[in-house]
C-alpha cells in the first residue's frame, strides 16, 4: 500500500519525482478515449524504469508460443495487446545535453490528472548535468470529441541564462512489448512520409495484419512565431522533425504536437493515410486550445451523467471519481465491436481483451450512467460472437448448437491458453446470460430477447445441459471439473456458484422461450428454425433443473463452495501473517490451491446475483462463513462483499470493503498497479456505492433504495438513468432525497416506502423516519 | 497400428521405401550407446519429411518461454533436449545430380537394425532423374566400446555405366529443433578446423554453455586407394571435404566416416578438441572393421546377460529383443550423472530428461540384467539431487528439509512447467523411496541405507508429513490437490495410490531409521546431525500413518482412485467407439478430465507395488473394476496390468497386455512413434515377461517364480542376476527349469516349492506337477 497521491476532489496529484514510483504513476495517470490509450510516459527521453504503452483499441497479436504438453482443444493462441507507435515523444537537448529525468536533478515536479476536464499536466524544473536549469510544462489528452486524435502542449523555459534547444517531436514505431518472448517485435513497416512538420507512419501487426497509421503535426513557437524544422527524418519505423533554436532566460518555447491514430478496423487500409490527413487538418484547424475546451465540455457532460459526489471525505471522493473517470476513458459504448479490457488501455497484462468482468461488473455501471444503447452494445457484442462460441464448444466436444463463450477474447475466439481457465472456468457463460436478464430488468427492453437475447440464451442453455453429467452414485446431475470465480481452486467438482447459475440459465431460457412465443410468435418460429430447437430439449433442461446436485453443509447451514471444501484446513484470513500477503505473490500455486483461502466472492457472488431467492439468514450464514476466508486478491471481490454486507446491515464492513476498491490503484493496494489499472473492478466500486450504500435494486420494474450514510461522510449523491427518467439521489445525515430530473412522473421506493415524484419534483424520507 | 516391420528374431527389417513411414522408421532404427544417440536419418540429402536428430547425453537448453498467467513457484525453465551437430551426413552428387530419395526412384530398399551386433544397415538402388542408376549400401553404429565415437561405411556403385561422383562428408552444426518456438537456434559456434580429410567443430549451447566437439575423419576409397579431397570447407558451423571421382559400372567407391562427439560434461572445455583428436586417432587406427567386430563382441556380452529367448512366436521374440536392445542403447549405468529419458536418444519429446519411469519401471530391469552397481548408480543419481529436491520443496512452501524430487529433471532442478504436473504429481517422490526398498530387497545391499538411502528417505518422509493436512470434517489426514499416475485426472483430492504410497514411505523410513540405528550407530548419529532429525518427527509420522484417510467404496469393495470418482459417468472402454481412440488425440482435455477413463494403472499400480499387503480377492475386485475403465494411453500402463492379470491367473489377458507393450513402437500402436521410441516403457515389457509370465518375486531375500507359458509360445527363457548368482530360467510346455550358472548354491521357489540348485546345477518342476 502506498500513499503518495495527494488528495483532491477532482484531481490526481503527485508531487516530487520518485523514480521507484514512476511505473505506478504511469498507470494511474493514463489517458484514453475508448479508441486509444496512453500511459503516463514522459514526452522527453527517460532512461529510468518505465513501461512504454500506447494502445489502439482492437489491435492485438496472436502469440502461438507453446510450452508444456499441449492438450487437445487448446486455443490456438494467446492474444497480446500491442504497444503501438509512440506518438507523444519529443527528444529534447538543452545546451547539447539530453533532457532525461533519470540523469538530471528535478525540483518542483508535479503531475496532475485533471479528471474534470480530462487532461494530464506535468511540470518541473530540471537542472541538467551541464548546469542548465529549465522549467518544463506539459499538457496532453486523448480527445473524446475527436476520438482518433490526441494533442500535446510542451513548453520549455530556460531559467538562468539563454539556452540552445534541439527539439525533435517524433513518431516511433520501433516499439516493444514488455511481455514479448525472445524480444520479438510485432510491427512491420508499411509506409512513412514526412513533409516539414507533418508526417505519417503506417505499420502493420505481424500475423493479424492490422494496420495503424499514426500521424503528427508539430508547431514549435518562439516569441509567438512558428519555427521551421532544420532537419527531418523519415525512416521505415520512425519519423521526426528537428528544430534548433535558442531561448532567452525566462522565455518560453512551446511545442504543440497534434497526433492521430487510425486503425484499419475503422478505415480501409488504402485510405488510412488520406483519412489521417483529413482528421489532422480538422484538429490543427481547431488548435490546441479549442480542442482542450471541447474536451472539458465533453467531460462535463459525462460527469453530469455519471458523477458521484461525496462530502466529508475527500479521499473517498477522489477515489470514486478516479474510477468513474477511468471507466469513461476506456469504453464509450459507441462501437459494438469494442469492449472493456480488465486493464483498459493502461498496460499490457490481460491482453486488452474481454472477460466476464464486462457482464458481471461493468454492465450495471453503464446501465445506470449512460443511455441503454451503451449496455445494449455490450450485449450485442456477445451476440455477434455466438457462432464463434458454438465453434469453441465444438472444439471441446459439445454439439447441437451448444455455445461456450471464451474466457478471454478479442474477436469471439478463445485467446487464453490455460486449461483450468478456458476449459473449466465456464461460469462466464452464466454471467453472459445474467447480463441479458439484468439489462431487461433494468431497461424494460424485453424486445431484446426476440431480437438477440434468446438465440444467445439457447446456445448457453444447451451448453449447460450437456456439461452436467448424471451421477449414478448420487442419482442427481453433477457438474464435474470446473473452476469457479474463486480461481484459487482449479478443477473442482460441483462448484455451488457454477451449478446454481447453470440451472438459473436453464430456467431463464425456458421463461424467455415462453415469453417470445407469446409476444412474437413469428419471430419465435424463425428462432426455432434458426437454432433447430427441439421440444425435447426443454424437457431435458427441466429434468436437469429438477435434479441438480448443489453441495451444502447441513451442519453449518451453508452452501459449500465445492465438494470437499470442508476437507481443507480451516484457517481464517485474520490469522494469516501480514508477511504472507498477498498469497499470490508469497505462496506457491500449490499451497494456494490446497488452502481454504478464497480469491474472490464465489458462493457470495451467487447470493449477490440471485439474492431474492434466499432469506437473510441464509445469506448471513454464508457471509459469516466465507467472508473470513476470503483474501480479496482479485479486485473484483470487495465490491460484492460490500454490497452483501450492506444488505445485511453491516455498515462498517461495507464501508471497509468499499475503501479497498475505491483507492485500489491510487494506493497500489495489491502492489501491481504498475502493470496497469484495474479498470473493470472500478465498476465494482461504483456498485459498492450505488447498490451497497444506497441499496439500489430493481424489483418488478421499479427502483428500490435502502440507503445508509457511511459514518465518515457528510453526504453522498449520484445520478441514475432509469427507463427514460433521470434521478438525482442525495443521501445526507438528515434525509434521503430523490429528485426527478426528467419529464415524466416516477415512483421509487426508499426502504420499502413508495414515493411518487412528478417531473422535476423531489421526494424524500428523513433519516429519523427511516431509522424508526 | 502399422505392420510394415518384417518379423525376424534378431533384426528389425524394413523393405521398400515408404516416405510416409520414414519418420517412424527414423525412430525405430535409432542407434545409441548411452552417451549419444542418432535417429535413422539418411546420410545423403533428403528433402522429404524427416526429424533430424543427433543427441548428446546431458546436453540441454532451458526454455524460459512463458505463456498464460505465470504462477508463483513455477519452475524457471522447460528443458529441451537439443538436436546436436549432424555427424552422419554425406552430400552426394552423381553425374551432377544430388542423390535424394525424395526425388529419385528407389528399388530394393532395405533397412536393417542388427540388434545382435548393434549396427544399422541400409541398401537400395536409386534411379536418378538424370537416368543414372546406382547401388548404395550404408552401415553405421554408435560404438559401445569407444562410447564417444561412431562410424559410417557408405558405398556407391554405379550400375549401368561409369558415373561422376561428388562426395562431401560433412559435420553440420547449423541444426534446428522441431519444437523450437520462433525457430530459435540453440547452438553458438566456438571453433572450427579442417585439415584435408579430418576436422573438428566445437559448438556451445545458448544459456547452458555446454560445449560439444564433433569431429570427422573421412576416407574415400576407390579401387583400394584412398583419394584426397579436392575442396575443403571450414565455416563457423560447418566443415566438409569434397571428393570428385568417377566410378566405373559395377565399381564400388567406399566412404568411411569416423566421427567423435565429446561433451564438456566429460572433458575440460579447453581440451575438447585435443581429446577429440586422440580418440579419433584411436578409432581410425582400429579401422571400421575392427570397430565393428568389437561392437559385435560387446553386444554379445550384453545379450549374454539380458536376452530373453522366446520360441514359437517370432513377433514376440523380435519385440522383446527390440526393447532390451533399446534399453541397453540408452543407459549403460557407467555414469551416475546420467539417467534414462522416456524417449532415450530417439526424439526431442520429453526433453531427454529423467522421470519417475526410472524408479518405477527401469530399476527392475537393470537390477536383474546388470551388476548391482548399475541400479545403484540410478539411486545415487537421486541422492546427488537431494539438496535440489529440498530447494524445490522450499519453493513450494515446505520446510525443515522436506524434499520433493522434480517430475522432470536434467540436473536435479524441476524443468517442466505445468502446475498440475510439477506441483501435484507428487507420487514420484514415493517411487524414489520405493526404488531404494526394491534395490535393497533385490540385492540385499542394506548398507546402502546408511550410506545414501536414509538421507533421501528422511527428506521424502518429511515432505509427505507436511503435504497431508488434517481434516476436521473427517478427523483424518487428507491429501488434497494431487495428480496420480493417471494423468487424465488433475488436482484431485485423496488419490488412493498417492496416499497409500505416502504412508508406505513414512513406514519404510521409520523402519530404516531403526535399522541404521541398530546396525551403524555412529553413522546414525551422524545422519541425525546432518538432517537435523528430531524424535518428534517420528511421532508425527506415526500419527499420520495411524490416521490417514484412504478413499474406498464399501459397496463395491474397492479402493477409490480419488474422492468423487464414482460421481463420473461410468462408461467402459469397450463401449467407446474406435474412432474416438486414442482419447488424447480425439477428445478435448476438458472431456478427458471429466470422464472416468484412466490413462494408466493408478490404483493397480499401488496394488502392484504393495501386493503382499492385499489378498487376492481385493486385488481381483479392483482389477475387475479399474481394468475395463483403463485406456492404456500411457505406454507405462499395460505392463502393470499384465503382471496383475498374471498374478490373478488371467493368462489370456496378461498375454494381451504384453502384446501391447512388446511391439508398441514396432507397430506404432499409439500413432506417435515418429516422435521417438518409448524407451522407459520397454522396461515394462521386460517386467511383463519376467514378473508377469514367469511370476518372479523377491520374498524374504529369496527368488520366487510362478511361471506360466503363454499358449502361443513353445518356450521362453531368460537370465537373471540375483545376489551374485546367475540363473538361467527356462519355461516350456514340459517343465520349468532353472540353471544355476554361478559358483555358489542357491535356493529358489517355483510355485512355492523350494528348490536348491548347486553351482552349475539345474533344478526344475514339470508342468504336470505344477498344474496338479
Amino acid at each position: 500500500m502506498k500513499h503518495y497521491i495527494l488528495q483532491d476532489a477532482w484531481n490526481i496529484i503527485e508531487e516530487g519525482f520518485e523514480p521507484h514510483l514512476h511505473k505506478i504513476s504511469e498507470s494511474i495517470f493514463s489517458i484514453g478515449n475508448g479508441r486509444m490509450g496512453q500511459r503516463a510516459n514522459f514526452e522527453e527521453d527517460y532512461t529510468g524504469e518505465s513501461l512504454q504503452g500506447s494502445y489502439v483499441a482492437g489491435v492485438y497479436y496472436p502469440d502461438k508460443t507453446r510450452v508444456g504438453w499441449w492438450k487437445n482443444g487448446y486455443p490456438e493462441y494467446f492474444a497480446k495487446v500491442l504497444n503501438a507507435a509512440n506518438w507523444i515523444g519529443i527528444h529534447l537537448k538543452i545546451n547539447e545535453e539530453v533532457l532525461d529525468l533519470a540523469t538530471c536533478k528535478t525540483e518542483g515536479f508535479r503531475r496532475v490528472l485533471n479528471m474534470q476536464e480530462g487532461y494530464l499536466e506535468r511540470s518541473f524544473t530540471a537542472t541538467l548535468q551541464n548546469g542548465t536549469r529549465v522549467r518544463i510544462h506539459a499538457v496532453r489528452f486523448c480527445s473524446i470529441v475527436d476520438d482518433e486524435a490526441g494533442a500535446v502542449r510542451y513548453s520549455i523555459t530556460p531559467l538562468d541564462a539563454s539556452a540552445r534547444l534541439e527539439i525533435t517531436p517524433y513518431v516511433d514505431g520501433d516499439v516493444r512489448n514488455q511481455d514479448a518472448n525472445y524480444d520479438e517485435k510485432f510491427w512491420n513497416p508499411i509506409a512513412h512520409e514526412l513533409v516539414n512538420h507533418e508526417g505519417y507512419l503506417t505499420l502493420e501487426t505481424r500475423k493479424t495484419a492490422f494496420q495503424v497509421t499514426t500521424g503528427m503535426h508539430c508547431v514549435v513557437e518562439r516569441a509567438g512565431a512558428a519555427l521551421a524544422p532544420q532537419v527531418t527524418t523519415a525512416e521505415a519505423k520512425y519519423i521526426a522533425a528537428t528544430y534548433h533554436t535558442e531561448a532567452n532566460a525566462g522565455e518560453e518555447v512551446v511545442v504543440y504536437k497534434y497526433a492521430v491514430n487510425l486503425s484499419s478496423e475503422n478505415h480501409p487500409k488504402d485510405q488510412l493515410v488520406a483519412h489521417a490527413k483529413n482528421i489532422m487538418a480538422d484538429v490543427v484547424t481547431k488548435g490546441f486550445d479549442v480542442m482542450k475546451q471541447e474536451q472539458a465540455a465533453a467531460w462535463a457532460s459525462k460527469w453530469e451523467e455519471s458523477d458521484i459526489v461525496i462530502e466529508g471525505d475527500v479521499a473517498a471522493q477522489q477515489g470514486i471519481r478516479f474510477n468513474i473517470f477511468q471507466l469513461n476513458q476506456t469504453y464509450t459504448g459507441e462501437d459494438a465491436r469494442l469492449n472493456i479490457g480488465p486493464k483498459g488501455f493502461t498496460g499490457e497484462k490481460y491482453g486488452g481483451s474481454t472477460y466476464w468482468d464486462t457482464e458481471a461488473y461493468c454492465i450495471p455501471f453503464y446501465l445506470a450512467t449512460a443511455g441503454p444503447q451503451v449496455a445494449r452494445n455490450l450485449l450485442v457484442y456477445r451476440h455477434r460472437h455466438l457462432q464463434k462460441a458454438i465453434e469453441n464448444a465444438q472444439k471441446l466436444g459439445f454439439k447441437d448448437g451448444a455455445a461456450l463463450y471464451p474466457m478471454v477474447t478479442m474477436n469471439g475466439e478463445e485467446c487464453h491458453n490455460e486449461w483450468e481457465i478456458t476449459f473449466e472456468e465456464i461460469h462466464r457463460n452464466a454471467a453472459i446470460a445474467f447480463a441479458i436478464y439484468n439489462y431487461i430488468r433494468y431497461t424494460g427492453d424485453a424486445a431484446y430477447l426476440a431480437e438477440y437475447g434468446l438465440e444467445v440464451l439457447i446456445g448457453i442453455a444447451r451448453f449447460w445441459a450437456q456439461r452436467v453429467s448424471w451421477s449414478n452414485d448420487r442419482h442427481q446431475y453433477v457438474m464435474l471439473g470446473v473452476t469457479g470465480p474463486n480461481e484459487y481452486e482449479n478443477n473442482v467438482n460441483n462448484n455451488w456458484y457454477t451449478s446454481t447459475m447453470a440451472t438459473w440459465c436453464l430456467e431463464y431460457t425456458l421463461q424467455s422461450l415462453q415469453y417470445v412465443q407469446q409476444q412474437e410468435a413469428a419471430r419465435y418460429n424463425e428462432l426455432l428454425q434458426l437454432t433447430r430447437f427441439k421440444a425435447e430439449e426443454a424437457t431435458q433442461w427441466q429434468h436437469v433443473i429438477d435434479n441438480m446436485y448443489y453441495p451444502a453443509s447441513k451442519e453449518l447451514g451453508i452452501f459449500l463452495q465445492q465438494d470437499g471444501y470442508l476437507d481443507k484446513e480451516q484457517i481464517l484470513v485474520k490469522d494469516l501473517p501480514a508477511s504472507e500477503r498477498p498469497l499470490n505473490q508469497k505462496w506457491s500455486w500449490d499451497r494456494i490451491l490446497r488452502s481454504c483461502f478464497i480469491k474472490q466472492a464465489d458462493v457470495l457472488q451467487g447470493l449477490y446475483f440471485l439474492e431474492d431467492r434466499y432469506d437473510l439468514d441464509t445469506i448471513r450464514r454464508n457471509y459469516d462463513f466465507y467472508e473470513p476466508r476470503t483474501v480479496h486478491e482479485s479486485s473484483l471481490s470487495p465490491c460484492v462483499h460490500a454490497i452483501v454486507a450492506a444488505k445485511l446491515g453491516d455498515e462498517q464492513r461495507a464501508y471497509e470493503f468499499y475503501l479497498r476498491t475505491s483507492r485500489l490503484d491510487l494506493d497500489d493496494y495489491n502492489n501491481d498497479t504498475e502493470d496497469g489499472l484495474h479498470i473493470t473492478s472500478m465498476a465494482g466500486t461504483w456498485m459498492s456505492v450505488v447498490e451497497g450504500f444506497a441499496g439500489m435494486r430493481v424489483r418488478n420494474g421499479q427502483l428500490h433504495f435502502a440507503p445508509f450514510l457511511p459514518s465518515k461522510w457528510t453526504s453522498f449523491a449520484f445520478k441514475i438513468r432509469f427507463r427514460g427518467a433521470i434521478l438525482h439521489v442525495q443521501i445526507d445525515q438528515r434525509q434521503v432525497q430523490i429528485t426527478n430530473a426528467s419529464s415524466h412522473e416516477i415512483t421509487v421506493f426508499i426502504h420499502g416506502a413508495a414515493l411518487t415524484a412528478a417531473a422535476g419534483a423531489t421526494v424524500g424520507l428523513s433519516q429519523e423516519l427511516i431509522k424508526a
